[in-house]
């Protein structure tokens, strides 16, 4: 448990004094109260419980891939720990992806002019194994998955090395399609391995791993990421002649396994059938314990509902925290939730996902139809103090929640700094040690403030025109 | 190989100014000659060499623990390397330790609260195995040598975890002897094992091997890193409670092997007989590719022997460079040396080893007797250019010279900025990549000038006192 993070005075100089809109304030005077502002913020910024929550899960859980005891384990914790909350908590079964990492390893072969080096590599999640003895082919390198096509049977029997240039946070889109997509793209061009840099903005030799989708009707070919160092080898192996590489991954897809959501609320005392969905993911990758991906948003989402249950009388709608599984490596705890609940979601006012780790609060993005904003704007005054007080552009999504688009659900972000993210993202080094107690206090505030706003004031955000596909 | 560095017109400008002691040039007017300078300096910065050379060490070569295939490569690759400059060059016979690391794995138990958890390990150079099915024991957390004892039956049949807080450069020094010593001062307590947190100014998992040494008659007890993250994760969960770990390495020492120094050098034109020794050690640890430690600076004074050697006449004394073998797990190298050299130290005029990685070069350091200063200091405007142009307070050392202090041998230093250095050192990240080649450039330039200047200078620096014990 940290020490208990001091509460500025300025903080409570500005909690005190009433909210920036008083006409508003005035026309609705059930709505957000700036007591309640100084209840959740007060506490989310002193008693230190999110951070000793997190290191629950992170120490005391450790990974949790879907299908594994990891998984389970941070299911019956979740429920514990909601119920110790006093927080009405049940679980939602889901069918989920059992796909277990085996062992792997690479190395360049050696010639005339060099020695054999090894490579650090990770399987991607999904990828099937190569052969017991491994895998061993001379590597294309290519940017794109258009230069894949481009070089026609120059592919046939190779490994295909996807180098991209992620150097930023706002690389990872375009690098996660290659991920994504890469292996079934380079095998419809004969291919018979994938490899790519790792997707990540710091590397000390660090793999990052991360799902891969396999289209129907081509091979199934192993696929990993190396290291960004090992990406740059191969690189300037390259440049200089042919590479060799052999591939050994013992990877296994065993039956699809039983898991659970674990959904809690917070009843609304006035519209209790209105919901605004509060989500994060409680399944990780295997490799390091979670702690920013996802578990910083399990945690705020978690403490969110401590704080919010605390309240009398309670917020005018029903809050439900909803701890999806297989985010990671399916999406199949967001597509069960959607299908289950689907007659309800007519009366989802809101759908918000905390999902890009434990970063100091920025400031709320919506998704809404017209005017969503000035429902929301005169709220954001305590959130000034966190350094978040403002409506940023761009929209709010969620993996997760994104089943919820074509039900026209508004969607609601609280955005944090994500800038050192990537640098541990899917990775060994995503440990509890990487999340500032601080940061995450601050961004626990900053959504349960937001969480209560929505639930309280007296409008709902106009929902959404339904795109033709779901937000990615 | 990288694009040519361009030669800034500042440096042009320098170098054509006369050294900025006129006086002494005018009673030396054989001494170091600026347009020597243009040149050594002039081609360090624009021909793209010394990183083209580290790429060849480095990704050509990789690792080269001592007794390995890749030592053995190394030795041919830098005698070829040699002979291709037109550099003299012979091998010194050496027997070495051979060492292999062969498997390591730690975790943590799992108890009633918390699920077991992996900890990212490398096994110490030079430990023992551990039974096969490993060694599992309470962990006692200490800070120091001294709390071990002062911890008495308390250590006994435990894994003593030393946890030092090594965040600067500087607090290397006492933490390698923790590493170096702490595996036999817990088993005098009654230890079974050894787990030390990562000497490292920098982690991603990233655990950094090391040598230990092990005291007679005491017994020799498996010893192992722990990444900074997990020696923090350790560090919390006993603040909670007993934690139980399992620690299984495979590690085997093999009979002493043959191996050899790398000696060339550039015989001088006036007074062959009196050295000055540039050093650096080509062996590495087995993780990494050995970049920073000591690929660089082999570069750096392999550089700097292809560059004299076409000077034309050739500098007064012999510059002789020493490629030692077995810095890292034994320094059999540096004790060779001395000992097969010992007739000559007494015209060792100056010994100097380059092993602080290849950062950017910040001035030159000397151990020499009062007044050494005096010699060196006229001599410095040439690396002015090079932000180096100053005499810096400290000694000049390095372990591989470090036996030729009894012989009062002068001691010379190019100090680079280190300051980055151990993010890597020891661990799987020291490639490549982490070397700048521009940085790469300076350094060889200044140590070139240097090399030179101690080379050619009329006088020598006078001899240090002998101190009572080797310069650590």
């Amino acid at each position: 448990m940290p020490a208990a993070l001091p509460l500025s005075a300025a903080l409570l100089c500005l909690l005190s004094a009433p909210p920036k809109a008083p006409a508003k304030a005035a026309q609705a005077p059930s709505g957000p109260s700036p007591q309640v502002a100084e209840q959740l913020i007060g506490a989310a910024l002193t008693d230190g419980h999110a951070y000793a929550r997190l290191a629950e899960l992170a120490d005391g859980i450790g990974p949790r891939l879907s299908g594994s005891e990891g998984a389970d384990a941070a299911v019956r914790w979740a429920k514990r720990s909601f119920e110790a909350d006093g927080v009405k908590v049940w679980l939602e079964p889901v069918k989920v992806p059992h796909w277990v990492r085996g062992e792997g390893s690479a190395r360049v072969l050696g010639s005339d002019t060099r020695r054999e080096q090894k490579l650090a590599v990770l399987a991607l999640g999904g990828s099937v194994a190569t052969p017991p003895e491994g895998l061993t082919a001379e590597v294309v390198e290519v940017r794109s998955l258009e230069e894949v096509a481009a070089l026609g049977d120059k592919v046939k029997g190779k490994v295909v090395f996807f180098n991209h240039s992620m150097a930023e946070t706002k690389d990872y889109g375009p690098a996660a399609g290659l991920r994504t997509r890469g292996a079934s793209v380079a095998a419809k061009a004969g291919a018979v391995g994938m490899l790519i840099r790792s997707l990540a903005t710091a590397s000390l030799r660090t793999p990052h791993t991360g799902a891969l989708r396999y289209d129907e009707g081509v091979p199934a070919i192993p696929a990993a990421a190396v290291s960004v160092e090992d990406g740059e080898l191969l690189h300037r192996l390259l440049a200089s002649g042919p590479v060799k590489v052999e591939l050994k991954l013992t990877c296994q897809t065993l039956p699809d396994a039983d898991s659970f959501n674990v959904v809690a609320e917070v009843k609304g005392r006035e519209k209790p059938r209105e919901v605004v969905l509060l989500g994060a993911h409680l399944d990780s990758w295997d490799v390091g314990t979670g702690a920013h991906d996802d578990g910083a948003g399990v945690t705020m989402v978690m403490e969110t509902a401590r704080l919010l249950a605390r309240l009398k009388p309670a917020p005018r709608r029903t809050v439900r925290v909803v701890l999806f599984m297989n985010e990671e490596n399916g999406l199949r705890g967001g597509r069960a939730y959607a299908e289950a609940h689907a007659a309800e979601l007519g009366e989802h006012v809101a759908a918000l996902e905390m999902d890009s780790g434990g970063g100091k609060p920025l400031g709320v993005v919506l998704r809404s139809g017209p005017g969503g904003d000035a429902l929301v704007k005169p709220w954001l005054r305590p959130l000034e103090v966190l350094g978040a007080g403002v409506l940023l552009p761009g929209e709010a999504g969620g993996a997760d929640i994104s089943p919820l688009v074509p039900a026209r659900v508004p969607f609601v972000g609280v955005r944090v700094d994500a800038s050192r993210y990537f640098d541990v993202h899917h990775s060994e080094a995503d440990t509890l040690d990487k999340v500032d107690p601080k940061d995450l206090a601050h961004s626990t505030a900053a959504l349960a403030w937001v969480s209560y706003v929505l639930a309280e004031v007296p409008g709902v955000l106009p929902r959404p025109e339904a795109p033709a596909t779901p937000h990615p």
